[in-house]
């Protein structure tokens, strides 16, 4: 299957829900004017399809492999990641004393957005990078970011993320990674990391010169819990005064994960400190490593809702191919009887639209988020508020219609889609893991009903509700839907328990990223009115309609599980539960 | 991870929504008595426990395997075959005067629920058979009866249901195999079989001494269509006059599927008269085998959706145990601070109660359909064109809710859930196939809105929304969806194009079933209020309330895309569906 980046309806949410033009104004983004934003848009995504598409379905099938401590990933994958540091992609948003080209967040989405489309779990790679580099940005000294932001931003080096402990998952406080202060001799000032972590995203590979490993842990006599974590860097390499790479550091992948899907990204526990030698560097203050990681998981978050548009676009472009080749059966109630490509038939058109309506209703909120955390960097606070009540509304939500629509995928293809050769399969499998990583969506609707729902004294939120209320009076389902929405806001801040809140917390995170979602295509819906996009005109009236007419409306149906309260989850002993 | 039979929960489901009391009433069914009944639900449950369920995994690692046209499978499955069919499991539903102890569906259905619970890929081979078995005990000649049934009946033997071939899935009539009738000699009056079949289930296997495939095909001059297709008996080993085995036929699998799913079930590539001396007799008349194949299809679309019961069951057990054990956190606000195991937090909670509650929900529609079919063999017309209404229900919402259930499984366990050995991922994999075969359910979506929305004049559809209403007034989000459906159903049978009652086919089916799920739950909490199944008095109460309080409502949300017609699906012209 091959993959034709969906550029035109790319660049219409870049304009409309990011507002590209409007960043475009500002001294620091003045570089992503229309023809630069076109030339990234199609760039990545030629880049994308011809380079990382091609290597999808091998690297599912063969996966990443150890072999005596080195991990080996199938032919061609390191040909394609050094054209894409060769031309540059890894270096769009980072900033530009850096080597980067200091762009906005948003076009950071949609090269991601572009390769992720086109091999998911390749693109892990580059996201995970990006996390490192953004904790070095914000946290790291100047000597720390001369050092390794410069082969970091290209590309040349790659980055990972180690929270997770085998008893420290959601509760990262539990961790108990050592890293010892050393007093004397060359490495003064620097620690002596040990411990093990699990579930490191491309830990160890040989893409990369280098792996900059950032690394949470405790420092002797820290406080228990989150307050008592620091953030080290860790370099597989140690790099010398000159930049060069030194001997290696005492660190080392153990295993890889067997999972359900991602197969081409290594998912490594990784043994830091075997032999006592393993030397990491603290990034920011001492105990305050928790803090430095958010800062890079905000942004991370959103780029795991964006692998849900990735899955959906991925998985609805082979659907619709299929669904066009496929010969069965007249239409029924069809009077010559001849049968017909199964996308004129009912049903499976039906499944097809849904499939478009929800990836295109994600694509929109995922743009939409990225403008406003664009803005927030800009200074305008109230759009970086509005970037945080959005970041678990496009995580979990984006990843829960990325299965989906995956599901849908496979139901299309009928018997063909159950056979792993078709393809259709593995997009449902590698969309398993987006809810889970970055922050289970239990974990982030907890986060919305907790603190987003109080964020600025509850403005922030209340303030989207309100703005989507506004905006879609000629839109019943819609406008009911943000009326339900601002309901269980209000019960959740008025009248409601901590658990209350929890236990509503799921449904009332999908009530409020549908309502986003569809106020944000009912705008994409009026420029394409206005003469914006003209290719779009037809599939964009079609898909939004679908969306407003059909899946607003079952969200509204979520509203009695939103504020069905948390007593009923514990009338129930938990004993009595198994039997 | 080991199985824990739902005994109990099966028996109230036997009791309360089979009506299995009522049933033994009749002379048919007089030996179901209750401790007829008890005996078989408790032994096959340790039976399924205790030899199906540790091949469970092996068999998902291994898989079938074919070599030089032998299907291997892993150790283990032989012997326990062998049990099974020397504890008589086999025969439970089965005509006595071939063997079987000719007890009510229902109680067959309880030993599918069973042993497919425990591995679902395994117990695809008995379900199979009983297919085979049906359309011979309603098609087959005596001559052919006494041939085949006895060995079937026993398990012996093992039967398939031969229809797909790569040109014709849900359009059976598009078949190609060809049968010529043998004019002389010592098989005249039989068939030459020449043809490909695919995704043929168990097709080939060394656990049984025969197998009896059961095969669609045309006779030269048959009409086009599904009005020419004739159902033949075509076995692996031609039988001898004294019922001993022949020399072997002209068959063989070509090939097995790579699935994503129940990896120990073979999928198999059959090909038929490869030396154009594959030879088959006729069962029931010639061009009426679709007729013939129906017959079969019914019971088995119901032991399909019986499927989601199966995995929802497992699935649910291994987050239940997963959750009770994994220490993650302390309880959101709770002033101690002390990690919980991840049972006590309010959204771990509600997802292990929504699966609890889908799966119990699942059940009683599955057991409640099983009653009327067996009411509708007793001769009870009423009950038998319910059992056709329900039919397309059970196997869409009840596969629906496998995979749903088999997903939230998943994410109960996080970063654990998505490593292949802790088992979640295997139900989730096995779980998709369920939605596909055996008509997709978007077809049974289309058979409920087409053929079932006006059997009987429409009275056997509304009766049922009636007997919901009726027995929901004091259940007010009941009530509304039953009220729902009547509207919907109103709609599609008045006002509503075909194309309109297709484009809404889907949604309106699981409205139904979840309304009739509701209601059946609600029987069994009066049941258990009245003092049945006192072990089960506090689980019930918080899974029916979970139930009603919170899937009902989500279910009425859907009424939007039940009536939204199918104009809109066809405002978008095919091409413009991929720009």
């Amino acid at each position: 299957m091959t993959y034709t980046p969906a550029t035109k309806d790319q660049l219409l949410a870049i304009r409309v829900n990011a507002g590209i033009q409007e960043l475009a104004q500002s001294e620091k983004f003045a570089a992503a004017e229309p023809d630069m934003v076109e030339a990234i848009v199609e760039g990545v995504g030629q880049f994308a399809a011809g380079e990382f598409a091609p290597l999808n379905r091998i690297g599912d099938l063969e996966g990443a492999k150890l072999e005596n401590g080195v991990v080996r990933l199938p032919d061609g994958f390191a040909d394609a990641y050094e054209h894409y540091v060769e031309q540059g992609w890894n270096a769009i948003a980072s900033p530009s004393e850096f080597g980067g080209q200091g762009l906005p967040f948003t076009l950071a989405c949609n090269v991601l957005e572009n390769l992720g489309t086109a091999n998911m779990a390749f693109n892990l790679l580059p996201m995970l990078s990006v996390g490192a580099i953004e904790a070095l940005e914000h946290h790291g000294s100047e000597e720390l970011q001369q050092k390794y932001l410069p082969d970091l931003v290209s590309g040349k080096w790659s980055g990972t993320m180690n929270l997770t402990e085998p008893q420290a998952g959601s509760d990262v406080g539990a961790l108990r990674t050592t890293a010892k202060p050393i007093i004397d001799g060359e490495n003064a000032g620097k620690y002596l990391i040990k411990g093990q972590k699990i579930y490191i995203t491309w830990g160890e590979h040989e893409l990369a010169e280098n792996i900059i490993h950032l690394v949470l842990a405790r420092i002797p006599d820290a406080p228990e819990g989150s307050r008592g974590i620091s953030l080290f860097i860790v370099p597989k390499y140690h790099v010398e005064l000159d930049g060069s790479l030194g001997p290696r550091n005492d660190l080392r992948c153990v295993s890889l994960e067997h999972k359900l899907g991602i197969n081409a990204s290594p998912t490594c526990v990784m043994s830091y400190g075997d032999n006592d030698e393993c030397i990491g560097e603290l990034v920011g203050a001492e105990n305050r490593g928790l803090a430095a990681m958010f800062t890079m998981m905000n942004n991370a978050r959103i780029n795991v809702g964006n692998q849900g548009v990735q899955i959906g676009e991925r998985a609805t472009q082979q659907a619709l191919d299929y669904a066009k080749e496929r010969v069965q059966s007249a239409r029924a109630g069809s009077p010559d009887k001849a049968a017909v490509a199964i996308v004129e038939h009912p049903d499976v058109r039906r499944m097809l639209l849904r499939m478009k309506a929800l990836t295109e209703g994600a694509r929109a909120l995922l743009y939409y988020t990225a403008g406003q955390v664009d803005r927030g960097v800009l200074g305008d606070g109230l759009s970086k508020a509005r970037g945080e009540v959005l970041t678990p509304l496009i995580k979990a939500w984006g990843t829960d219609i990325g299965i989906e629509v995956a599901s849908i995928g496979i139901q299309v293809h009928g018997g063909m889609g159950f056979v792993e050769e078709t393809g259709a399969a593995q997009h449902w499998r590698d969309s398993r893991i987006a809810p889970i990583y970055e922050g289970t969506n239990g974990i982030q609707a907890a986060d919305l009903v907790t603190r987003k729902l109080g964020l600025n004294d509850g403005e922030a939120l209340i303030g989207l509700i309100e703005d989507i209320a506004r905006e879609c009076t000629d839109e019943p389902a819609l406008f009911v839907l943000a009326g339900d929405c601002a309901a269980v806001a209000r019960w959740m801040r008025q009248d409601a328990s901590l658990d209350d809140r929890l236990a509503g917390s799921v449904p009332f995170c999908t009530m409020l990223a549908v309502a986003t979602a569809g106020w944000q295509l009912l705008r994409q819906l009026g420029a394409v009115q206005k003469g914006e996009a003209p290719a779009l005109a037809k599939s964009k009236a079609a898909t939004v309609r679908f969306f407003l007419d059909r899946v607003v409306p079952e969200a509204a149906g979520l509203k009695a599980s939103a504020t069905a309260g948390g007593a009923a989850l514990y009338k129930i002993e938990t004993d009595a539960l198994l039997t």
